[in-house]
């Protein structure tokens, strides 16, 4: 296995949108050297100014142990793909169109070494599919990041059907040194995990609605108040263990023939999506905004990371447990 | 509608368990005068030293306004039923068995003057069946509480299919003062909101886990730091509109079709009952304990309420955006 000393790892960022400059501030601070490409001309321009205002984000937060200069000193951006040469992992972050991808991956893999790793952000196109086609398929597997990446700790690592498992166990390893707690899922499942489950509730969810039961705004308050009582302490099976799990058995089967089965999309969202809703961004969402309340909710969320980032520190994490079994 | 003081309103507390000693501490605060009838014996002699114990976390954390035994001097504890005739609201937290239920209601409303109201803490049975064969049924609604009750802010109020919406109203203005952002559900949903939604996450959930793409461990990992990097501030459906409503759209479209429907109770939940698994209560659960850990996680939980409490009350609440509505 492979060195974890994060200084001496090279790490490559194909595509500077949010998603990229935001996970280039991580890997800068975990210590790495970072070599970004950009695919789009106008990220020559934006993304270092991007960047920076990231890290400065974090210096105020006072996540940093060194002045901002110093990180964006172990940065390089650049348009030729050669830059990737000596990158022992490449991070594919483009637009969530596989052709693009494809594309992309095609530049990178005749640059880096054999024994390099190439990964994708995407949280859309299953690994395996990616993985058709490409020069060395074991070696490419899926990063999910989550943002803002230097304040969120998830992480989901995918394998696709091809993917040599070492690798992915390197990265996993790896992850730990960006602050995060990943997780590792060996198989190619549809949505990864929190997408597939959190999907289940918005199917049950708007049913619940649609029918008129409750509105948008009971559902949330009881999710916010209920569930986010406990979640980021937990999450769902330790909470059943803490509940005693005989209650949970009964409430099950009493509940399960009122579940939602429905496979089509739920009107509610389908009609959303014809009267190009965007949410906060047009102010046109499940809910209705003035351009200030939707500023407003985008600043509280904008704290709210750095407030729970810091809460969740103090709590028992899977990383120790983990650690004192090994 | 009736006053709004709350140091003016009497209420009755039958069922002096771990979530009635708690919920009297909730009341004492908010200022009631509190009536609470022990209707096992044992609970004469518990409840009072367990009430002052809640009272004693409170004034730790710096919750109380006044010394514990000021919030002491309002509360009466008593087997006799004629207790209760003074009081305007009167909340029954006793086992969740119909029958015993019944029979509390029969008693209580043997007492209570006509225009009183009866609640029921169930989260199992519901309200429109409790509901039946009462006295005055349209004064009858389902109040139902998280533990521990003082330092959470979620709180279901549900009509049943014969309940005076004006009285949950009533019920729903009150509940503010007692520092909760209630739900008030005008219809009878089987499993009210976070249940119903909750168990549909646990039926996907627990089909990962059996099929072995994923293990309760990283799905817990993936919900504390992605859900739970957010669901505190927004709920489920205000994230949606935070993250725009297309990807929604198309994540949802994509694995709609992967959604588990089975109504069967899932042979890993089962199997945890046959075994007589307790969780973190008897080291047996969907996770392994020792004692220790068992215990840690305990404690854990008892902090993290209170972190999780203080948090969320500096972010937007939703009723303060009712607030500039009406």
């Amino acid at each position: 296995m492979k060195s974890i000393d994060t200084e001496k790892i090279n790490v490559g960022v194909v595509g500077l949108g949010l998603m990229g400059t935001s996970l280039i501030v991580s890997l800068l601070i975990a210590g790495h050297k970072v070599k970004a490409i950009a695919p789009i001309p106008e990220d020559m321009e934006d993304a270092p100014q991007r960047i920076r205002e990231h890290l400065m984000i974090c210096e105020d937060a006072g996540t940093l142990d060194r002045p901002v200069d110093c990180y964006l000193s172990q940065l390089v951006i650049s348009e030729d793909y050669l830059l990737l040469a000596p990158c022992d992992l490449v991070l594919e972050c483009v637009i969530e169109i596989p052709e693009i991808k494809r594309s992309v991956y095609k530049k990178v893999e005749a640059i880096i070494s054999t024994d390099a790793i190439l990964a994708s952000n995407t949280s859309a196109i299953p690994i395996s599919e990616l993985q058709k086609g490409l020069f060395a398929p074991q070696r490419f597997l899926g990063i999910h990041w989550a943002e803002p990446s230097y304040f969120t700790r998830f992480m989901e690592i995918t394998c696709g059907a091809q993917t040599d498992a070492v690798l992915a166990e390197w990265v996993y390893e790896l992850a730990h040194q960006w602050g995060k707690e990943p997780t590792l899922l060996r198989k190619d499942i549809r949505g990864f995990v929190t997408n597939r489950l959190m999907y289940a509730v918005y199917r049950e969810g708007l049913s619940i609605v649609a029918k008129g039961d409750a509105t948008f705004e009971d559902v949330d308050k009881a999710f916010r108040y209920d569930v986010g009582s406990w979640i980021t302490l937990m999450g769902i099976f330790r909470r059943l263990d803490y509940l005693g799990l005989k209650d949970a058995f009964e409430t099950y089967n009493r509940l399960a023939p009122h579940f939602c089965n429905d496979e089509q999309i739920p009107p509610l969202m389908q009609n959303m999506v014809e009267k190009n809703a965007k949410g906060t961004r047009n102010c046109l969402g499940l809910y209705s905004y003035t351009p200030d309340e939707a500023k407003r909710w985008d600043e509280a969320f904008a704290a709210f990371n750095v407030d729970i980032y810091r809460l969740a520190a103090m709590y028992p994490s899977q990383r120790e447990k983990k650690k004192t079994r090994v």
